[in-house]
């Protein structure tokens, strides 16, 4: 396929409208503002599920293909019989691959089970949504926490962390209180591990359902974040950068107020802004 | 446990001794530098593999109980019998669960195969490398790619991003050739989703081995990128942020040169410096 200019694979589905209340020292506005898209794909193998991955529309025929080739599923073009979209769901691919090459993965697998990820959820952002919501309640923990201490958390937490200005290369996450005091943090080059570090302590300190604290984080949200945070019951969730959809959406969803752009002395509201006082 | 102080799980192996070549219009000059430490941690269930977390060592045993709580492997803390690191691997925690919940996991993965497994690498970066380098062969390939046309990609890259400004919210990936034009970029929530999406369109081209191309990422580079560069047969690897440790010890090994930072007109060198001319 020769291309004339830059192959691009963009499209529009690429962010989705979401509404936020931006707060600043002088009051807060309603705003319409958009948040970069994120769903789930069910990548098949022959009709068989093979991982989910969530990601942002759009040249899905080609993540499948990446995808399989960095998971060794696929050695090359050549090994690749078909690529198609499910007719029934443009978050499914089915992939058939040459008899070797799947004869190849039954062995691996048997031997060492590999690859293999979450399947029941899958096929769309609702879909995963509703079945979150079986495994845990809504969240509704009616404390508030004063706008100017939601404005402290990320110097709060970048004070503590000592690594990020070192190297640029670490996230870090924080259980705060609702007065602003930082109980728990770690840094990872994982965001989702971070988060995974500080929920971990408090697990084994047998402190869950944490309903007394707000999660703060350097980067963005996805929804794998506002999920660690909803099953370990967190009322308030935090984030220096920007939200994805499918986080806003669980947000509002599970009870959690989620914060974005918490930068200087303003942030956005993307849910549930009855906890956020002043 | 009550904290007196934010409880912060850092430690000295955050981060590991790097060299880097800094280059700048004004020449280059070898530097002591240090990049964000990345391991692999393999969580055990009752003495069975049950998946590898690419993580910054440090809090291990949180994580791992804070990843099972995501997984609803557990639902709470009462669930764990005991969690212990490997004597033989600090790269390695055995979580030890009640019956039921080890009944629920059987049940669960007979039915729905959930959790994403991965294990023959396993244990420490050295091992995930060499089991890696059975793959692909180093990659040789000996043309250069001046120091002013890689100092251009970041606003190449963004010149065709049209989102990032908008949301704030999403990776960028191209690949360009060794002029520096843009053949192929995609954006999307997960760095390494825009890596597959770009290198599964080549595929699909049956245009690998990419042994012409430089890959250029919007964020930093982690041991997976550099990995899917290198099982595409990528020489060159560049980002606007910084590397992780196992990125610039694989890239090493693998014969890719790896960039990082590379923000106006300077950019650090981290391996095979012998492609970058002037």
């Amino acid at each position: 396929m020769p291309h004339d200019r830059p192959y691009s694979m963009m499209t529009a589905s690429l962010v989705r409208p979401v509404r936020v209340l931006h707060v600043s020292p002088q009051g807060s506005s309603s705003r319409a503002d958009v948040a970069a898209t994120e769903e789930p794909l069910e990548v098949r193998i022959g009709g068989d599920p093979f991982a989910v991955i969530m990601r942002t529309p759009g040249a899905d025929i080609e993540l499948a293909a990446g995808f399989l080739l960095a998971e060794r599923v696929i050695l090359g073009a050549s090994d690749i019989r078909g690529i198609d979209r499910d007719p029934h769901s443009r978050n499914r691919i089915d992939v058939r691959i040459l008899e070797a090459r799947a004869r190849d993965l039954t062995r691996r697998e048997g031997a060492r089970r590999r690859v293999m990820m979450n399947s029941s959820c899958g096929l769309c952002g609702r879909v995963t949504i509703d079945s979150l919501r079986v495994e845990a309640p809504e969240i509704l923990a009616d404390w508030t926490i004063p706008a100017a201490v939601i404005a402290a958390l990320p110097e709060a937490l970048r004070h503590e962390q000592a690594v990020f200005n070192e190297t640029g290369g670490l996230h870090a996450a924080g259980l705060f209180d609702r007065s602003g005091t930082l109980e728990v943090m770690a840094e990872d080059i994982g965001r989702h591990n971070a988060v995974d570090k500080v929920i971990g302590r408090m697990l084994l300190d047998d402190r869950l359902p944490l309903d007394q604290s707000v999660l703060f984080v350097s980067g963005r949200t996805s929804y794998e974040i506002v999920q660690k945070a909803y099953l370990a019951g967190i009322p308030v969730v935090g984030a220096v950068s920007a939200p994805s959809s499918l986080a806003v959406e669980l947000a509002g969803e599970a009870g959690i107020t989620l914060l974005g752009f918490v930068r200087g002395s303003t942030f956005n509201l993307y849910s549930h802004p009855r906890r956020v006082a002043g």
